[in-house]
């Protein structure tokens, strides 16, 4: 057996999003519709904790939110006003249910629920230091080092508790935390992963991207700030800003490719981020060419942006099928030999015999870049030009992204004349670094403390990678690991 | 709980898609991933059979192709160079396995499988005749009336038995059967659903559409003519056409909304056409707009045409979520009042103040033309301008679509002012029927022997309608039927 | 993988039970208990139709009758007053869903369903003549021939349809029919089957075993006569009686294994007589020893009444798991070479020293009988000595009972002595086959018409077996078989 | 929807078995073979936990043993030559995988895992200081309390941290327990449960009744003392005593009706036991009467010993289903009233007009007497008169036995004449407190220091019942135990 959709590994994987609700009898079905909305950020599990008179109330399941939580019987299995979940990407195959979030422990305060958007970057020397002193940990996730952190804290009060676990954990966190008490969600001290609210009616909501505070109706108020804790309580919200003030480090791949285009970041239309990165690739990698042709689907408003630019019609030269999901398992031997199709397919008549641009958000191992290159000059087009609407990534990502390791990247081994020839195209272009930022209303990137991280770009890491520099610890880790199956 | 998708039940339907291949060891991989392309065609059950040494081998499935005919021990349990699949929209709620198809039958001559896509006009009054005389049904399916025919029949050898069949039923049908022998392949005399051969090395290929055979990587050959069969028997291939000659009438449809752009039917791109079609709504019904805005994902290549001919702006101001199949069962009573948005997003900052032009494949029920304005005005749009990229539906089809009972189709109970009001819409036009012939490549309609079935447009039915004049008998039956749980 | 267990195959199966109920609402409800006490005589499978104001419904499953049938949801499926139930034991691997009973077609006089305990020994001949005019079946089974020999009768009444088909057919045959218009029970004209009513209130009760009257609360009536049909229809029952009167022959293997201890066969408890088997045996075949022992549980009454005529005390020398059903599939190959007692065990305190006399109610291949014999030795047996409560099984069945080939029956191959070695006994006996009829009161065997059907012991078929003779044909036909998975 | 099997609830349950293998590859499969010996100990749940080179490899599954653990692709993903396991029988209705034994967790000497059969009786006390000082548990169960003290105590070898956890406990243990350096197994200082060893070739086989060891075809070794803990570590075997010595107390139940009368225990056989305790029983509550009759199948031994003492014959009278499994649930409302006989049913023909002596293990609720009382009854019986093979069951267990609370043991409530009422037999009779001692081959019950726990007869409680003097704080914990679904 072999899964031969070419594609599948081929792009960055966001790690999770967030959502939750306080003040609103029913919060869980709010959550599901949340989540639903987030769904493009995590797939291969949902989870929903929801909070009632004091009790704590979990679902879990592998696979999408349709087709578990939009079932009766697990939502009325789901009772209170307060409730928060969490959808997932997994990196490695051994996914169970018990590392699928929101992550619950009873500490002596009571009930603790936690949802977590992000990545711990010191959390394998935190967690061998806690299993030393005694804690068993139940989950292979960085997620659970928090809850730890806060049990064994020496303050008394749960707040003192939870912002003394936060200052010692390193990385990148968006978090949604229920207690009996509440709901508290924070934002990393960088602010780099996402994390907003709004409000719908009485009820406070929190989400990873706004599209998700559109679909259950909410209107969106503000962003969570980076270093900010927001603690609602019954009808009281308040914040708390244990941290002493940085400049903000939004991870940029946001723009490029995680969020919605329908999403507003930072009071942006994420859509026209994406435009202005297409006109400006037009204005920097200019070519002469019949078509202008999106990867779909993600490089659609780069590609409306290139055409508008450029003059050159905009066409639909792939068509995506509907009923790929994340893989079709291509059955017997034989046939992966054809350079099946299953997820995209030329439209041959249309590209047979013309000059073609291509737009992407991003090329990753560039294997993709390949297949489609191919399918469109068997298809008979006459050129094929290619147009990147990101810079080079030439790092790995420790921040919540799932990237493959440095040697896998493209882009880290090859030059772009050396690039271009490896996926067969006529020409490459990428938009320059100090291009993105244009796009975002800057006016180039600033050398010193830049307003976003593009480390995946650059190799610029905002702050210390403690794990990684102890890689040997972590392998003689995994030695010991149980496998429940 | 309640089904909330409002869009649901407000398209049309193909009932199904069929694809077989003949000449190939391991034909069942060929078939999964052909009828995988034909998804689109029918998303409910799907099936496979195929031939080895005079053993028939059958797998039928609730649900998609992938997860059901993507593992390896169901495609070896299904060996042989001879096989064929079907994928069905089911009509009713009462779908068991035995009504997926394709059917098979144990006859004198051995077995006999059969994949059927169309509607067979006169099975109810075959099938109580059949009855009478000792048949025993086991399925409700109109095509089990065909092996019936087929069984029963005087004549001796399978093929005239076969023809003796067709030439007692009335309809639409393209048919993929199996016997011992071989393959049959066969178009309804006036080739109301389509049927094209292609090759795959020495293996000959069957589809519903051409995108199936670029799949699986085949070349396309040619239509199946109306009226022929084309008999496949090891290296052997020949056409016999026992009808007399009539002008043919291909569904009309089928360029507008069923088949995937990326097909190609009689010669033309169908992308192409609806193209065409965009531009020729441009010009016969232009309007001052800033933006012109597809509902995806029907209507975007009608709307590249529409902007390409208007000189407006092409741009995505509604985003579709990928995560959304044919339902999400919305928990609660709650929650939808608050008219969720789970399948169809605003692009609120594109849309915001700005004049727009909504391109649409067609409208039915009118229950989705009146959530889309809805979702465009809660987004702030100044004006709303609905176009249609096909004339009104005011009648229903017999021939293998599902569409509601006439009274349920908006225009065939309003007029044009009635239904700008009923949608909220500032505008709505049509495409013409002349002007839809026009995309075509012809003149207009032609009023004696048009080129097409356009009977959902113009109630114009090209065959007679025996069990529809027959509606009290067919209630009749239904009160004895059987439910299987 | 290895299925372990060694007695499993080494027993005679019972093909079926039937039960049917007419004339309480919630029909179904009692249907699924009175096949639950029938569960000895069928475990692969089971299935209820139940007739509600004209329409049938019914729910088939493979597996027993709890787990399945004991769910509100089923039996608020299966509504009316109406109902009838199967349970199978299969005889071939491929048992799939069509072959579960009650059968259903739907016939020109409207809805029949019917279920089937016994075997038709020309169902093969008939079916090739109803498929060469025309017929098609869906099973492969021989109760599928009965509904197309009415199907396609000449008569016009389905009641002369039914008499009709049943004039066609041979073999051995208890059926219950359900029509729109009522209840139809009958037993072939030699009664090799048995089939008994009974009464609940106004509620008549069709079963095959005593025992599961008694489950419900129902009283016994009388057995159905052999070639008697009973007609229900609302409050009115008749009798037919359509065949010439011959003298019956009762299976005798009932008496010696296949029913329940508690149950009542022709006016005799089977507890009894197979208290008086053990009786007879402990006559004509004594030895002297310590401990009566019985193979658990089918043993256990002969045990009683040898030990009660010789004077040896009984006692439980054997302990059967409860936990273990049809199989437990042993895990790895290694430890298939330990010789383990899955199913049985020795009581080895009890066993140790003593001279045994071990009481089995058959040997059909002896494989269990061997092991048996092994594990009191094992266990520290002085000497084990074999005694069988019927005569040697030396003939296959064709009458609904799941007999091994000939040439696997080990009294058919090996001599008194020759089995007594083969089994590592010091001593066996079989009860003799004028013991076995003293035991139900008669005589001794009558040479001529004799009481029962006894052909696995004597050879002397009642009927004629056309099939049997025809087994080239049989085979042909199995190779176009298809196989659906 | 009603569980109406009258009879479920009305048994004593153990609540769990145990079986360890070191020093055989493949050790899992051995472990499966003996945990199916044991699962009369528990029908819940099941879990094995295995180690290879350092990995531990755990599978849990709700069910049986069989049909879980005889999957060859189980077995394989449970290689390694040490493994252990548990079957559950759980008492609340929430029971969840995380509770199923054996219990794994990662210390900081690796891993560490648990299989206990048991009660302790100050785990919720040790638990909410374990909580107070930062340790979060996962399951509910009272064993993972013995983790806790393990991860957080201050010696420093595993060994000595391990049996510095036992010495806070108090209550009944036999554990089984996995390290990366071997296995221990050990045994309260009461020996209040059992577990023996065994061996098969090299291997150390530990297991909770000898009829285990038998199933694997291992020889019985001996008990493992009250008090002792045996490490195997590789080819070593060694024994540690920390616990100051004491009398031994094991539980007398297990002889009453808990172990398999097919098990040795203390070097008495089970059967042999029970017999005597059913002659005991007849020389002590003689009564004249035609037949002895066993509630199946736990009555049978002492039936028999009645019967043998008496001169009265034994019969099968009640003849018991081998297919009721825990439960059948009775669908429908009005079948419920019928009085249905799904697991037992009367032998009429042999009961009718009789004077019957019924013998049972014991009375708990008194439910289950009366129902069979009744079936006897209304089958015809003379008299019945009920002689039970223990002591009225008095006080509830707290060492690992599902006992119902006190108020609801018919013995606590009811004196002898009341519960003869009670269950309307014409007499009933218990054996003596000192006629169960005898049974075991004592003169009669030790008051002071007797030779077994047994308190379910007496109120002679061994240990101290921690949490049973703090129920309230049991109760104010459960509120906020988190539900997962």
């Amino acid at each position: 057996m072999l899964t031969t959709n070419p594609f599948d590994d081929d792009t960055l994987h966001e790690e999770c999003g967030i959502f939750g609700v306080s003040g609103s009898e029913g919060a869980a079905a709010l959550v599901a519709l949340g989540l639903h909305a987030l769904q493009h950020r995590g797939q291969e599990a949902a989870g929903i904790t929801s909070l009632d008179q004091g009790h704590f109330h979990t679902h879990r399941a592998m696979g999408h939110v349709a087709g578990n939580f939009d079932r009766d019987e697990v939502i009325r299995s789901l009772p209170g006003a307060v409730a928060a979940g969490h959808v997932r990407y997994s990196t490695s195959g051994d996914t169970a249910l018990r590392n699928v979030q929101p992550l619950y422990a009873e500490l002596q305060s009571g009930g603790f629920a936690i949802a977590h958007n992000g990545n711990i970057s010191n959390a394998m020397r935190l967690r061998r230091e806690l299993v030393r002193r005694g804690s068993i940990f139940q989950s292979t996730s960085d997620t659970e080092t928090i809850i730890h952190l806060v049990a064994t804290s020496n303050y008394r009060t749960l707040l003192d508790r939870f912002i003394d676990a936060l200052k010692q954990i390193e990385g990148a966190y968006s978090l949604i935390v229920m207690t009996p008490e509440g709901m508290i969600a924070c934002r990393d001290p960088l602010g780099i992963r996402p994390l907003v609210m709004g409000r719908l009616g009485d009820a406070v909501i929190f989400a990873s991207e706004t599209v998700a505070l559109d679909v259950v109706g909410a209107t969106f108020e503000r962003s969570i700030d980076p270093g900010e804790l927001v603690i609602v309580q019954g009808d009281t919200i308040r914040s708390v800003r244990p941290f002493p003030q940085v400049s903000a480090r939004p991870c940029i791949f946001e723009w490029v490719y995680f969020s919605r285009p329908d999403s507003i970041e930072g009071d942006r239309s994420v859509y026209d981020v994406r435009k202005n990165i297409g006109a400006q690739l037009a204005v920097e990698s200019p070519v002469e060419a019949d078509l202008v042709i999106p990867v779909p689907d993600s490089g659609v408003p780069a590609a409306i942006g290139y055409a508008q630019e450029s003059g050159i019609p905009f066409e639909l030269g792939i068509i995506r099928s509907h009923y790929v999901g994340r893989t079709f398992i291509q059955p017997g031997d034989k046939v992966r030999h054809l350079g099946v199709k299953l997820k995209h397919n030329a439209n041959r008549a249309l590209i047979k015999g013309k000059r073609i641009i291509l737009i992407d958000d991003s090329i990753v191992r560039g294997t993709t870049s390949l297949k489609i290159v191919q399918l469109m000059r068997e298809a008979g087009a006459a050129e094929v030009h290619m147009r990147i609407a990101s810079p080079p990534t030439r790092h790995s990502c420790f921040y919540g992204v799932d990237t493959p390791e440095r040697a896998k990247l493209l882009a880290a081994k090859l030059d772009l004349g050396e690039m271009t020839d490896f996926i067969h195209a006529d020409s490459l272009a990428f938009v320059s670094i100090d291009g993105l930022y244009k796009a975002l209303g800057e006016a180039r990137r600033a050398d010193i403390r830049p307003s976003h991280c593009d480390a995946c770009f650059t190799g610029d890491y905002p702050t210390t990678l403690t794990d990684q520099d102890e890689t040997e610890a972590v392998d003689q880790f995994a030695m010991l690991a149980e496998r429940v199956i």
